[in-house]
């Protein structure tokens, strides 16, 4: 599970036009489950929004969610990093709306940004980068043909 | 809640000497429950062991962890940064000895590290950052003295 | 936290009609993260399914839910019984349709069921009661006229 | 996942002697991250406390834990029923002492009592039923001969 060189995407560079698709929306209601007593969402639930949201993600854009990947098709994407800058407080006064872009494919790995938003002002925004392994092995692996001409319809 | 400047930490500048105390250890037991169908701890459940792990650093350096600070004292620490690299599964075979460091202090903001070991190899490191808040008003303000002075024995 | 007498909805006794609305449905995704190396949803996420379905219930037929009632009101409901049975598996492969009705109101409790549905197969049912509390002194008090009015309409 | 029936505990009815071991007491620190607004636990972890505690009793009596029985035994035991009646919150102010008592077992299920005590006071207590289950065709069956003998020296 070591980490690939990830380059940079440059599939626009020769026309130089904005390809780039419009960024996925997850929309979360946030609860009292999820609130410290500081009457705001833990800090600790804020990596799991963003992390449902990419999963949602692969679901709406490759057609595979994490568990068909892992059940149907014996592909883990395990993560190697995470960062979140945390910005505004998450409350439950408002949806939180998650925007998530893939921003990198590297030869076994993939990048998405999570941006979290609750009515127009940035809650947070973070990086998160998985690698493609073998689900049962373990083993790095590149993405199998059909996932990864997928995935670059949505870079 | 915007993250002030921190400063590195000078205060062995002068002597010279080697004066960081050993790393305080949480052991985490893993079991079932954190665990998702790749039969390893879920990623989202990395960062909360983390944040346990530095929430008992504080009950056991300053003598209030989370809770008391904030409904005792009325001192928030909201996390206005995390990030975290995986470099190994964390599974339920071992437990999970949580390594947390003070590693800087700023004038309103503190910052911790948190390195998760099983039977001797790196799972994972992260760096966390909170700055302190009037927990009522959520507005940011520097550490009470007494505070101030416990942190600074563990820098 | 007593639980008071819980008298039996008689409403509908005068008439004998069936007035009883059709009962709220909440559907949730299951996800990877909710699940377990045995590939279906945790037994411990199925309680929070439940809970989570009764608290947009309270928003959507009070107009308030458990952050609204105790932080704008001063409103608690704490839980004083839980009873689950689990039927069947909950896993990712369907929605899972969460179907609330409140089954009773109480001098100062309220009951729901919840039934967990997926693909038209019963995955559990449960059954939860809450008293009506004082949110800062945390004493049993009956629910605002308002709010008994509220529920009322939905029994 | 047909729950069987269930028979009682005679097997000190022939000595009339009291056998049954002390109760196994799990301690978790509760913390932060556990409650909500209302600065108490949020209901739903309680549950998960239990579930937690009743996995390490399966550990400490029975030599292996949830996930031992399931990876390495393929012996599932998921949960048929679980009631739980609160009778007093649950703060981060002390431990939480955890009782399991195995109550019952059964041709092909076990049951446990899970009391939750803070400080002398008993916060919560809860009847736990689960079913063995051949863990990859998730069918019901009897427990293996030597986990059914440890299971007995527990009753």
């Amino acid at each position: 599970m070591k980490l690939t060189e990830i380059s940079p995407n440059d599939s626009d560079a020769e026309t130089g036009q904005q390809t780039r698709p419009t960024p996925f929306i997850h929309s979360i209601r946030v609860g009292w489950a999820d609130c410290d007593p500081a009457e705001i969402a833990f800090t600790g639930r804020i990596p799991n929004f963003a992390l449902e949201a990419i999963d949602i993600w692969w679901q709406q854009h490759v057609g595979l969610d994490w568990y068909q990947l892992n059940i149907d098709r014996n592909i883990g994407t395990p993560f190697v990093h995470m960062s979140v800058d945390f910005k505004s407080p998450v409350t439950p006064r408002h949806r939180l709306e998650c925007e998530v872009s893939l921003i990198h494919i590297g030869n076994s790995s993939v990048q998405h940004s999570v941006r979290g938003i609750q009515a127009g002002v940035l809650c947070f925004e973070g990086r998160f980068v998985s690698t493609f392994v073998d689900a049962k092995q373990m083993k790095t692996r590149p993405p199998p043909a059909d996932i990864l001409a997928a995935l670059n319809l949505h870079l």
